[in-house]
């Protein structure tokens, strides 16, 4: 794998902590100068006016080895655009939304010994509310293992709550997943996920683009956001508030040209209503089983869903008319071919041709006084039929529900 | 208020009963001929073919005024569109849909003393599965109890399980609501439901299209839910399973033109399948709370909702700079104004701009080592904010969610 030279990594490395992300200016100025030379004219403090804003304040910050030292320290490497693990393609979409203020990393602090273009060639966002409930957590950690199982890579922020459920069904199903901070590489934030971090790096990778020692701080976390949106083809919100950093991340995936997917609750759960007002005002599409997302998500025409499973009737594959006269058709007793016509207002000779063929599908019987429901069916009939066991002559029938 | 001739009623009672409806040949003839006429030349068989196909099987079958007779017997009457009453602006939109198949009633038998087209001048449909859960329950009672307190009638179906929950709800309101029923108007189906049927009676109308002694048969019901999605504004679908009838009566309101919405619930209950898919796969709108429901349905800039309440935070007002210079200041201890520079990454001259300001506005204060958070808020704040506390500095900040 080809990789970037030293003196490219440095730059990017110092030019990762001179600035607080995004930085729009700063960005566009690495694009056109290179990373090398706009680090140095950066901090010789020699760039344009809307850069310097961004960078006066850390500029002469100058400890790119050191931080490359920390990282190390924790089997972490700076991933720079230059090296051939950059996730350059899902990172793209960022090209075509700089007008929203949307801006790509200058480089990735990553954990984790997989090449991170390989991890996230297929990945999908699955995140919501720390503060979830267990049936959020549950739908969390299905979907989790159900994309993880089927080879697909999950991203998520490695808060409590939605974010652990998702990484853990990854990690339970042996598959990848990626965590995004909003804090250095050498810090684990929550403190309590310290060890599922670890996990989700041996398995996967953990990634931020705030240089070692930065803490955790609430606008990172939107920032941050952005990256976990940026790094996959859709997001799935499982569980938010209606304030909710998830519905952040929701509107930067559909600003990047991603799908915003969101997991239905009980409507009288607090911790669906973000969730719900993603589905009935953003257009965000309602999904119930990790197959549906997969379908999302999937490859043109493979990935496709199978239609939910529903129980079926043996009265299913007759037509209207048929319908009709075998609903028309006493339990007990029976009635003649005229008496069907009239109870189902068919035409009798309608009436007379349907009744041998519904006798041939064992849906009708003969008897003594005319026609009657077939008792016991010819074809493979659902043991529960409400229809197949005896009943008291015009009783009423069971009802679509 | 002015009522047909009883010579119309008569005839109108007759082709009631002679046609299993819906009967889109009859319906048109009707139309054509007017109804004594009609319903002469039907029972005389002196018809064009696709009529005689209709009705030849019961055109014997005369018994008008011994069908008056049963259902002024139950206190019900026979409401035919030459009546005032008769509810022509709702039932307008089957003009439009005979393409499909849909076709108005030639009359409804009705039980109730309200002026039928009063009853459903303002009206929603809540309509769902017979084996709902107490979830389904709850939310339809309260979404019956919700429109019904509103001045909006409630169209249901009088079943078990959803239908039977949003009556009561409506009931319990004192509003109005409506049962259509698959049976005969002296009939009441299902049986366990006679005494709520008798209340809605009270409270507003119980309606059918089929002549006395008719009996509750599976097609009836389908026939029925076109009924339910005409009388209305909008349909509700409660819960519904993957095979329901009420996707059916949505799809009738969508073809009707009429808003289908549909109330969300745990992706792993199989009663909301049939909702899901609804939202997902039809756009049917997804409604939490009456107040969405009264919105969709709702006169032209009228019954507008109020955006679900959030909890706000004491930080809610500051832009993006002023939040990132707050996130940089300590909770104890303090820092001066060039080490916050460095900490947020904004050029000094715009951290000692914003200080002041932040402390103007009760977020920092200064204190022997420079500027902290604010400990006391002098503006009203949340009890619960995050921020209120003193904390360690450095404390990882609370997260959005």
């Amino acid at each position: 794998m080809s990789t970037a030279d030293q003196e490219v990594r440095v730059a990017r490395a110092y030019l990762s902590r001179v600035a607080e992300p995004p930085a729009p200016a700063l960005a566009a100025f690495v694009t056109q100068a290179g990373p090398v030379l706009a680090a140095r004219l950066v901090r010789d403090g020699e760039v344009p006016a809307e850069v310097a804003k961004e960078t006066d304040a850390r500029r002469l910050v100058y400890q790119p080895e050191q931080d490359l030292a920390s990282a190390a320290a924790v089997g972490a490497r700076l991933v720079v655009p230059e090296d051939e693990e950059w996730p350059a393609w899902p990172l793209a979409a960022f090209d075509l939304a700089t007008a929203r203020g949307l801006v790509a990393p200058l480089a990735l602090w990553v954990r984790g010994a997989a090449p991170l273009a390989d991890l996230v060639e297929r990945a999908v966002a699955v995140v919501g509310a720390r503060a979830a409930t267990a049936y959020g957590e549950t739908m969390a950690a299905e979907i989790g293992h159900g994309l993880a199982s089927r080879g697909i890579t999950v991203v998520s922020g490695a808060a409590y709550g939605i974010d652990g459920a998702a990484h853990r069904g990854a990690l339970a199903a042996e598959g990848a997943t990626v965590a995004a901070l909003a804090c250095g590489i050498d810090l684990c934030y929550p403190a309590g996920h310290t060890r599922l971090l670890d996990q989700i790096a041996r398995s996967g990778a953990v990634v931020t683009e705030y240089p070692p020692g930065a803490v955790a701080a609430r606008h990172r976390f939107l920032v941050r956001n952005r990256l976990i949106a940026g790094l996959t083809e859709g997001t799935v919100v499982v569980e938010a508030g209606i304030r909710s950093g998830s519905r952040n991340t929701a509107a930067t995936a559909r600003a990047l040209g991603r799908i915003v997917m969101a997991v239905p609750g009980p409507a009288t759960s607090a911790m669906s209503v973000g969730c719900h007002a993603l589905i009935r005002e953003e257009a965000a599409l309602l999904v119930s089983r990790v197959e549906e997302v997969v379908e999302s998500v999937g490859r043109f025409g493979l990935d496709l869903v199978d239609e939910a499973e529903g129980t079926h009737r043996p009265t299913d594959n007759l037509d209207p008319e048929a319908l009709r006269v075998h609903e028309a058709l006493p339990h007990r007793g029976g009635r003649s071919a005229e008496e069907v016509a009239v109870e189902s207002g068919l035409p009798l000779n309608r009436v007379r041709a349907l009744l041998p063929t519904l006798e041939l599908s064992g849906h009708a019987e003969r008897c003594d006084e005319g026609w009657r429901c077939a008792r016991r069916r010819r074809e493979p009939s659902t043991p529960s039929s409400p229809n197949a066991a005896p009943a008291a002559t015009r009783a009423p029938p069971r009802t679509p529900d």
